[in-house]
């Protein structure tokens, strides 16, 4: 799937297609008036970073088909806005119609002040309202009214109108998950929703981000890749829960008894299930008939259409919503899922390094074969569902590129002369995994054993790391480059992200990061990546990665009874000792690395002979050897 | 100067006043329509840190002194908001006819949404225009617009109509600098800024903030306390300069030459002095002739008054001005006039503690007198102006109270039971100082020591840090705190602050601190104070600060040439020894320690030697013994 996605790096031809985008752009079929630019985002309406094939409209117009990109059709022009990890993606795949708009570099302009520099006075733009969130709707449109031009919404998706081989939006089956699970009931999170709303004085809270309707029913989807989530909004009002989703998919007997749609129930408790489509026009029944002072919770990076169902006085927008802080802290069911993923997890990996081991002298092994094999591995797994995100498996230079997939046109074969680095994860029923680590099959050089020591002393520095209650992710993310800044070397990504439980590999609110996006202080129970690496251009990449979990840590002074945190590592992978330059090792650092080992071996050693997995139980064993000191 | 300012403990009865204060927001000879409301803020028209007695009306209204609060008072209610640091101070100096808004806590309302609680209908809430910031105003005016009120600018400041024995405003003699202490000449810092000014295709640049009218023009003044700054402000334009100042300062012949006034010069550099209250009309002018798409530059902090008087279109706000961030980013002859100020700052410093050494033991020494002495050891050096700050000195329980100034009822005696700090620093006329050590002249305890030696590696910690080019300075704040973090203690200040060149001890745009707001990445040239603490509520404070400056360093690698930094410390007083816990310091840390003594005895005993100071270089070269490991 990935490969199909991802691959194609020659262009797509594009001129017909932008000629029939121009010709809707003016027709009065779809446009009150004509628009003299339209804009394609990249999202879907729920702002996911994962979509689903139907929403990949900016893929299908230009070819490019990145993560992250906007494009802008005007009739003279198309224009494509992208970051650098994709300026080279971009080019080879878009065609000679397009102009890449290389965002980050100091003379690209903003699509809004590129806008004003080529339209027509008075001129109308044209969006998708669905797609495009609240603020950045909030942002262009000022841009654009300053300057005489409109940002106006159009109703039905241009795109989708000249895209006439689309994919249907998926529509595949739910899991219930029970209290085993989830450790809480879906009637007591809306309990505790309605008691927040309670206390910000809200009616309504409008649940738009997928992750957070299938974490607040308890349910689960796979109607986008890696992301266990499905095509619903709901609607918590103080007496009424409205559900939007559409399908057959509540017609499922466990379903409808997991929702207790057929019980008689208090009536605060009962779900009203609705078309997904009819999201919009309900919401503004809300909205028109509220009082002065009511108002309606969303976030504000809700598309402009549903916020702008609900008249602004309204409206009651936050960055982080409810539901997002409460699904960042676990619960002990969770951490327990959790826990058991990761050592099943780790299982499969201990399986796949000991086989890589024995495969990569022979010059069989490919990247593509490896990341196949580590799939097939994890897939032994009990409630293995799918991948949590597409491999990267990347070996000598192909590593160095942060965001590698491989693909038959990169596709390297693993040797015992280059460095190779796995990133790989999977969504289990219990847990979502996500975990790097970086081997050499051969003999590394002194220099490379020195990068992967700084990069290992950082992310102990973190692992490791004690701090007070209520400290921001941001403010850990210097420990981890610390050794590494001290000779001069860093790496251009931040340190760790949030990650969900049995949900997406990446969630907000918390997360460990220069940048200060994502950053609501850290709490026992939150779930991090700590992944510090280190990338030479051309010939290698390092980087290890742990999930950990935020606990309670124990202090002499306590912080004056304000409390400390800590983490604890649910990763139990070996790291590889063959490449530890033990001589820049602390003390403090080198009885890490051995805790680390011992835990590895007691708990993954255990579940290895449970399994009858005891080629890799040896492998095991031989990894976690103690690191010595030589004097 | 401070006790008097700082000192009133009683409360002020001010029934009469607010009697008056109501009946001028009523009186048609001060305002238009009645207001119900009336905003007293803490600034100046200038947005300054420390203030002019002319300037503080907050204080006059309510009695509370402290240098953070904001008064507001309808028809029936008289209210402060003012942050932690405060409550009990502004407690203690209002009487009954105010109410405390302590400002942080859970369930105190904002000064917006407290107005729309207390206010009846279509509401009019006065503020001086000229003292209300233009991001504050936009907030404010937003929030109390959707509630149904109006803010409203009032030209004539009403405390100033009750105020009748209010201070004249300062109107100082200047002090000129020449390149020597500047490095620059005021006419190519002109033309530094108009290629800014080119670069943003601005056309004009207004200066509002003192200290950069002071810096543009090379000169100094003493309108304000402990910052050399005197009261105008300048409009650049690409052709024209406009100084608007008061008083007789441009007669004097030092600041005619300095300025060129009557010299023939090239148009675009021949200053036009215009009064200090022209300001608003002229920039009103400015505003009228601008064609579309010229534009003013402003800082975002710009008072309402000025920012209005440029039309909407035509503003052009960021919130660091190109003459901040060129300021901050201090030439070669001015970090070697900082490098001078502290070597004097030091000599005085080694005087002190040498006296101290000998008095605190007879009991005879009190903080007051302590701080005393300093200054006038100071004021022995060549070239001292004034102190850059109120100094904190503070013993005992006192030194917990962070923002502690010694008055007559709080001032404790020095003993050989208590620790003592002392921040202090001071304006010489080639650099400012700002110091703090923490000294024992007994035998500190054990756990005095260690939570001494907890500080000090934290100080370190920054101050041999290394880290790549545009890293900002919030991210190493943690390195300053991981020491304390590891044994549960913490400080709830920021690590650093830049600090001015003979000018504001504290100044923008970047900083050390785990919050972000004055964070412009940190460049060679960058002064900031390095200044870990930690406070024991109710028995000690400990706190150790330099001032550092930014310096390239050198690393194995380089950052692929993109440049490391570290910091070189520019304060050179001894570390009292005594304090440390050798057996917690790292070999690192103790060579730091080592290497840092044996700098300050090498630079400043030199000094002291030449100044004849015998004794006080006898105290130095004992203090800075190097220290030994124990085994």
């Amino acid at each position: 799937m990935e490969l199909a996605a991802g691959g194609k790096m020659s262009p797509k031809i594009t001129t017909e297609l932008l000629k029939q985008l121009r010709q809707v752009m003016k027709s009065p079929k779809y446009v009150q008036e004509p628009v003299q630019a339209y804009i394609v985002p990249s999202g879907d309406a729920h702002q996911s970073e994962y979509i689903a094939p139907c929403d990949c409209r900016r893929a299908f117009i230009s070819g490019f088909d990145g993560s992250a990109g906007t494009a802008i059709v005007t009739e003279q022009h198309a224009a494509m806005w992208t970051d650098g990890r994709y300026f080279l993606q971009a080019a080879n795949q878009m065609d000679n119609n397009w102009t890449l708009m290389k965002m980050g570099l100091k003379d690209t302009p903003t699509q809004e002040d590129w806008l004003v520099s080529v339209l027509p006075e008075g001129s109308k733009v044209g969006v998708d309202p669905f797609i495009i969130p609240a603020d950045q709707w909030k942002r262009m449109s000022k841009v654009l009214r300053s300057a005489g031009h409109d940002l106006v919404p159009i109703k039905e998706n241009l795109i989708d109108t000249i895209w006439t081989d689309c994919p249907q939006r998926p529509c595949k089956p739910l899991i219930t998950l029970d209290l085993s699970y989830t450790g809480v009931s879906w009637r007591d999170k809306i309990v505790a929703l309605r008691s927040k709303m309670a206390e910000r004085k809200v009616l309504w809270f409008v649940v738009t981000a997928l992750d957070e309707v299938a974490w607040l029913f308890n349910l689960r989807g796979s109607d986008v890749e890696y992301n266990p989530v499905f095509f619903a909004y709901a609607v918590i009002g103080m007496n009424t829960i409205r559900l939007f989703i559409d399908g057959d998919r509540m017609t499922d007997p466990a379903v409808r008894e997991h929702l207790q749609l057929d019980s008689t129930l208090e009536p605060e408790f009962k779900i009203q299930v609705m078309p997904y489509g009819s999201i919009l026009t309900e919401l503004q029944a809300v909205g028109a008939s509220l009082s002065p002072k009511e108002k309606v919770w969303l976030s504000d990076k809700a598309s402009y259409a549903l916020t702008e169902a609900i008249p602004k006085a309204y409206q009651y927008l936050t960055p982080y919503t409810p539901i997002c802080i409460a699904k960042a802290v676990k619960n002990t069911s969770e951490t327990e899922g959790m826990r058991r993923a990761h050592v099943k997890d780790a299982v499969a990996l201990c399986e796949l390094f000991n086989w890589l081991e024995k495969e990569v002298p022979k010059g069989t092994v490919t990247e593509i074969i490896a990341a196949d094999k580590a799939e097939e591995f994890r897939s032994q797994q009990k409630d293995f569902v799918e991948l949590s995100f597409a491999t990267i498996s990347s070996t000598g230079p192909n590593g160095a590129i942060i965001h590698y997939k491989p693909v038959p046109e990169t596709n390297r074969t693993l040797s015992v002369n280059e460095i190779y680095l796995l990133d790989s994860g999977a969504q289990y029923k219990d847990g979502t995994t996500d975990v790097t680590r970086t081997m050499h099959f051969g003999t590394p050089s002194a220099y490379e054993k020195e990068c992967f020591t700084y990069v290992l002393k950082g992310h102990i520095a973190v692992s490791a790391a004690i701090f007070p209650n209520g400290t921001k992710g941001h403010l850990l993310d210097s420990f981890a480059r610390s050794a590494l800044w001290d000779c001069g070397l860093d790496y251009l990504h931040g340190t760790g992200h949030g990650v969900g439980s049995f949900l997406n590999v990446h969630e907000g609110p918390c997360g460990i990061s220069y940048k200060t996006f994502a950053d609501e202080p850290l709490e026992a129970g939150m779930i991090v990546s700590d992944e510090p690496g280190y990338y030479e251009d051309g010939s290698f990449g390092i980087r290890i990665e742990n999930v950990v979990l935020v606990i309670p840590a124990e202090t002499k002074y306590n912080f004056k009874n304000r409390g400390s945190l800590t983490f604890e590592p649910l990763t139990l992978v070996p790291i590889q000792t063959k490449m530890i330059d033990v001589s820049l090792l602390t003390q403090k650092e080198l009885n890490w690395v051995n805790d680390y080992h011992q835990k590895c071996r007691e708990v993954i050693g255990a579940e290895l002979e449970r399994q009858g997995r005891l080629e890799a139980l040896q492998w095991l064993i031989r990894e976690t050897e103690p690191l010595i000191r030589v004097q």
